[in-house]
């Protein structure tokens, strides 16, 4: 525990469950409420798991951190925010309209896991059986919610933005009204969240260390190529210091 | 279609099925199987879903694949991979004792879905709501089985030390049995795919195109670093040339 005097609702950790505790590597598991936000920061592409007619799927899609809340771009998934407003049949009837025709705050919202993977290294021992990779992860498991309000929509979508390329927003025409009812986003609150990091070298057995094998650490992490204007983009509009940044 | 005279059982391309076809940007899925292949071969950690107590849950993990078929690490699930080994109770009984006490043929195994995701540029629209990512992704459902022959399993692990450094696994102290027996791999076929591609430019409305916002890609890629040999190798061995490729 950090002896920082630091306000300690700021920096309380997430609490542990019986979903968030891992069976194995749990040296690797944190709770730490600065850990989780970095790692998401850091991201803008998420894994969003649901279930559909009983089966696991898992999609790629972008999202956005205000504070406690996940903001999650529903382009690829608009079963899952269908499903997300969509209001379960009451007990006894045969049907579901499958929308939501009610109070919305009645919607019971989509069970999700929403993780964030970055690859740091690719960890080579001597031994195949000690092979493995440097990550920082976040798994967040929870319910999602529609976004329906207008300006929560409009402060969601920059923040979509923002994530990808921080200052955009700011840089980019505003979504229109027409716009924003055709944007569907799903909100996940941070509330059953862990985070999981591996890093440093190999870990080989102490006998293998006198075989010939090169071992080491061979670092990853993504990198931004030169931007490509646009053909039709005016010569004269400079590139933004916000991607010199990148 | 290309017309290129080869083998049809090697191109031919996977059949859509319902969970297959994706309700938004058609236009952008693929079940071409040398570009699924070409996908999955590029990467390495995938994002596994499954369905634990009724909820979903996404773990980032290693995978390898060999043909057309793909094998995932367990060691961030040795919870999927105990599910996919067990087999249920039979109708009746009271208990399961969630081993394979029986056939391992007779092991129902473990629904899964599977998702490979590269970023490769951040698109830059005039309007927030026309931002949109550069990706190729492969989305694999299926039913995974854990690999219990050790023939097989070290097959696997050869295949999975090779998809993240080509050539290593020649390079290594191969797994002993005791290792081979801790390994935990799970495996799964290629029957229900599909990729999705988003590449160019922005899309922006016609009457955007005048605005004084900057517009284009930022390509992205991962990138390999300067290998880091651990503190304890031998000074006398060099960089192999697998790596000197990365």
């Amino acid at each position: 525990m950090s002896t920082t005097p630091i306000a300690p609702e700021r920096l309380a950790d997430y609490t542990p469950t019986d979903r968030t505790v891992p069976t194995r590597s749990r040296q690797r598991a944190s709770y730490d409420r600065a850990l989780v936000h970095a790692i998401l920061d850091e991201g803008y592409v998420c894994h969003l798991g649901f279930i559909r007619d009983g089966a696991p799927v898992v999609l790629p899609t972008l999202y956005g951190r205000i504070g406690e809340r996940l903001y999650v771009h529903g382009s690829t998934g608009s079963r899952p925010l269908r499903m997300a407003a969509a209001r379960p049949a009451a007990p006894g009837t045969s049907t579901s309209t499958g929308s939501a025709s009610g109070d919305p705050a009645e919607a019971p919202g989509l069970p999700v896991c929403l993780t964030v993977t970055h690859v740091d290294g690719l960890v080579l021992a001597r031994s195949a059986f000690h092979h493995s990779l440097n990550y920082r992860s976040v798994v967040v498991h929870g319910t999602a919610h529609q976004v329906t309000d207008p300006e929560e929509l409009r402060t969601a979508l920059d923040a979509l933005v923002d994530q990808v390329v921080p200052g955009r927003s700011a840089d980019a025409r505003p979504a229109s009204a027409k716009e924003l009812a055709a944007t569907a986003v799903i909100r996940l609150d941070l509330e059953e969240v862990s985070a999981k990091v591996r890093s440093g070298g190999p870990n080989d057995d102490a006998e293998d260390l006198p075989l010939p094998h090169w071992a080491g650490v061979v670092p990853v992490a993504p990198r931004a190529g030169t931007p490509v204007p646009s053909a039709d983009l005016d010569p004269a509009i400079a590139l933004p210091a916000y991607l010199t940044a990148l």
